[in-house]
């Protein structure tokens, strides 16, 4: 990951360097503030339309008047990238409740919002696509509206410190039997039956875009998705397990708690997800993806 | 609440103007922070010792290495005061696990903190110790390690937006039938036999270092003090309620949910709470706070 030079800070790209944020803003103070992550391939957003609309919806739920329009959005989305030429990678956008004078909970009627925005270089299709990830699982400790993409995180970061303590990549976030998510991407298995099971949109887990993307597949792949919570017991039991991300696009889990999910190779499933879902964004998939053949 | 001139940012006294923080600072990207707000009166801190070693507490569980000792800590809020001439109001303090040139959920394997203080010039014992405030129940949302005074406090704004909504001062927030906090002070009742019941230390509340002041005024106050989750219904039933913060003290909870409580006014329990308290810290009642002898 290497962030592009140009930022976007409240209307005006600017070296990294020169954007500041107040101590006093919402975002820092109270994690008062929505975010989402767009992947870039081929020099096209992959789903803008998902991520604004669900920024829009967080915003709503979190009492940020939204300062812009559908379309001021994607400008915006668009004019980081053409003026730091990023052909593959991500936007990181982050809208918070912005700065006043004086720290107070509630807050004024009506919000000045913060919006800052980057474009990071970075191969979407890489070597974890490739061979796959390892996971653990780890309590969900989580505030209870997921449904809302917001920079509430501390939770995801420290599973994501305890999972690599643990040799891990990622985490599978457990609450009360029931997988949730992983650490920041939505889970999904394969039974030995080939059905593939990810669990239902409930405020439990995020409305994940790259998820709709992949349900989006199903008649495409031939799917049997079921959308259900699933148990621990259940990813332990399961032939094939992947995540979902903007950023991680499709990841095929390999190792969950040290031990080899099926043989211990991303499965004949996922590879026909990732390779649907790269052919959907653009991709050359014998060029840029070779691997998803590989059990064909 | 007005802010002194002079804050404190990673080791330098600066205007607050002067005071930047970087957009990929943790504190503001992943609510990696932790914070305290420690009041003063008449010049002197009350219980800062507490305020450090919660904050010690709450770095160790979010893995920050601590930046200070306890006797740095302490230099820093009095050095705050000294400069800014704070006779009377709060120290807010907030250490974050810092930034980095990319957006990483783990980030490195050790941090280095953002360290930002300021102080806020403020009557400690004003109208609402007075004359009382009016709470609503709202749904608890917060995440699972409210032990830990960290800047997730999302769900908090949002309680104190929505309790303003329903023309209220505060939240007293419910999870599974009973209450766990006010949305940013712990809660505590009185029962009609004059018991007095607050909500016992596990994860799923804050150890207010107020709520272990009046704890301690136990004895002096011929208080009986119970330690236990108590639900809803017992708060709409007491006799009195109060809640408990560094910021507010002692503050007499007169309505809920738009009835009052008791006869709705400070009861004689909160009263004598509001006095002892109020010595303890080093007032002159008489002076300072002349109401809580109304009732006497």
């Amino acid at each position: 990951m290497t962030i592009c030079p140009l930022v976007h800070l409240n209307g005006t790209l600017m070296p990294l360097s020169e954007a500041h944020i107040s101590p006093l803003d919402r975002g820092f103070m109270f994690a008062h503030a929505a975010y989402e992550v767009t992947a870039v391939y081929g020099g096209r957003f992959v789903d803008l339309e998902g991520h604004i609309a669900r920024l829009e919806r967080t915003l709503a739920g979190i009492a940020i008047p939204d300062p812009h329009t559908p379309e001021g959005w994607a400008n915006l989305h668009r004019e980081l990238i053409a003026h730091n030429d990023l052909v593959e990678g991500l936007v990181y956008l982050q809208v918070t409740g912005g700065a006043f004078d004086a720290r107070d909970f509630a807050g004024p009627e009506r919000f000045t919002p913060t919006v800052f925005a980057y474009a990071d270089t970075k191969p979407l299709i890489g070597a974890q696509a490739r061979d796959g990830i390892g996971a653990v699982f780890i309590e969900d400790s989580r505030w209870k509206r997921r449904d809302m993409k917001t920079t509430q995180l501390l939770s995801q970061a420290l599973a994501y410190r305890s999972a690599r303590a643990m040799g891990a990549d990622t985490a599978l976030m457990v609450e009360d039997g029931f997988v949730t998510e992983a650490a920041s991407a939505n889970a999904w298995i394969v039974t030995k039956d080939g059905e593939i099971i990810t669990r239902d949109l409930t405020p439990s887990i995020l409305s994940g875009i790259t998820r709709a993307g992949v349900m989006g597949l199903r008649e495409a792949g031939g799917f049997t998705i079921t959308e259900r919570a699933f148990t621990p017991e259940e990813a332990v039991n399961a032939t094939e397990i992947f995540t979902s991300s903007a950023g991680a696009m499709v990841a095929p889990v390999v190792m969950l708690e040290g031990a080899p999910v099926g043989d211990g190779r991303p499965g004949p499933v996922t590879r026909r997800v990732q390779r649907l879902y790269y052919e959907a964004m653009g991709a050359d998939v014998a060029e840029a993806a070779p691997f998803v053949f590989d059990r064909d």
